[in-house]
């Protein structure tokens, strides 16, 4: 699984002749993204611990304290399949090398990016046979809210998550520390056209809902009954774009109270996707 | 509404002789909390028109930039009740005045604490008088997430949010902003004693129920039929603690999938409030 093997036993100063600004801000050569070398990483418990268990990662370094291995190997045996390629680091080397505040948990990792998806590719990626849900995000931009919506799709079994190529984040450490390990199990798909891919959910028999205050009935009637749902989600100011509304086949709202303008949208997610595996048990 | 004027026309350099970091952890001599001085600030839009508008605030200071107040006056014309109460300052001013990275939106507002409640309020602060639902965090320590919950809390008509004193975030800026303005409208109830709180609310005819993955039975199914609902929840990663999930009279999970551990504590929230207000229209 691992691509090569890192010198082993490097101790603390890994990063010779760095500062501490060092690696900030360098553009990462190989991802072609516009994330940057220190936003690369992965980190924290769940997110380095779900990509060290995904065979579809090929790990290219795996940092951890000396402390959080030996944690990890009594507590959790299993989880790290190759201790020996671990590189031991410092709680201080690792704070030089990822974003300010991280929460990193002693643990660091970058691996190859996942496979890429098309939305042709959605029918593949079925959970279920006898029913699909995919969600759209419409110009979410915040990676903490962009990582918590890929939990709350993990957690009600949404097949994918859709986004378009432009406004909407990079797949960055922080990103995938609010996903909380699902940016392993709910396969991104990032479009360059929205209408199109929405055109082509139409064309597969998926349902098109949107998300909206404004709407006539409640989302829990608006989704009854239909087999295959793409719930499609605006961003919190602005709402679904008027292009995007255009091509949704109902809309649906949540009962909120006049008291408050919207629900952050991960919260919205997260009660919109519950309530589509609400209606799959009945 | 106000209780002094500042000078009015003080520009750009509003703190002289302070350096940027100036402000930065001084204690706030009147609140008497732990708060320091640049996150007493309310500040962005939602947070800081919400405090505006609320007349159980007494405003100290009011910040504004030059456009940001005409755009007020043009596009919202009565939320600032008081132009001339305003200090006009520049972007850099609030930038040197508030936490690193805190998204302005050209406001910053200071005002005195909201009243306090105790737990024998809460029959006072009932939305219905058919139903109450209160919320109880135990332990829960993101000011962000306890911010985003008091906003799904306005959402869904929840009549108050308890917390612990201690173990619990103090009322920032930050925790105000994610709050989006439901700061202003749900009340706060900090306890010394959380299980004691919890035999109050016995006392007062509330089912205390407790939402946790181990449950034998769905939320849903759990909070069926109750009149009054004290809903609690714990923190991600530990849970509810021994002697909170003993004061509970009922426990309810969510259909989450094997493939992920728990949701967001705020996503959690925002959908057990959601089935609560749902439970309440059947």
């Amino acid at each position: 699984m691992r691509t090569r093997k890192p010198p082993k036993g490097q101790k603390s100063n890994f990063f010779q002749g760095s500062t501490k600004r060092g690696p900030q801000r360098q553009k990462s050569a190989k991802s072609g993204s516009e994330t940057s070398e220190r936003d690369s990483w992965l980190y924290g418990d769940h997110a380095v611990l779900a990509a060290l268990a995904n065979p579809d990662r090929k790990i290219k370094r795996f940092l951890t304290t000396e402390s959080k291995l030996q944690y990890l190997m009594e507590h959790q045996p299993g989880v790290v399949k190759n201790p020996s390629s671990a590189e031991i680091v410092s709680n201080d080397d690792l704070r030089d090398l990822l974003p300010e505040q991280a929460i990193h948990q002693g643990l660091a990792l970058k691996a190859s990016p996942l496979p890429e998806h098309d939305i042709e590719d959605v029918p593949s990626l079925q959970n279920s046979p006898d029913y699909s849900s995919v969600a759209i995000l419409d110009q979410v931009t915040d990676p903490h809210n962009v990582g918590a919506i890929l939990r709350s799709a993990a957690a009600f079994n949404i097949d994918a998550l859709v986004l378009p190529a432009r406004h909407s984040p990079p797949v960055t450490g922080v990103l995938a520390r609010s996903a909380s390990g699902a940016l392993e199990t709910v396969p991104l798909i990032r479009v360059n056209n929205l209408a199109r891919a929405l055109d082509k959910l139409a064309d597969m028999g998926y349902w098109r809902i949107g998300l909206d205050g404004r709407a006539d009935q409640q989302l829990d009637q608006a989704i009854k009954s239909a087999e295959k749902i793409a719930l499609i989600l605006g961003s919190e100011g602005k709402g679904l774009r008027r292009l995007t509304e255009e091509k949704c086949d109902l809309m649906g709202k949540l009962p909120i109270s006049p008291k408050i303008e919207s629900l952050n949208v991960s919260n919205a997610a997260a009660i919109s996707f519950y309530e589509v595996a609400k209606s799959r048990l009945k």
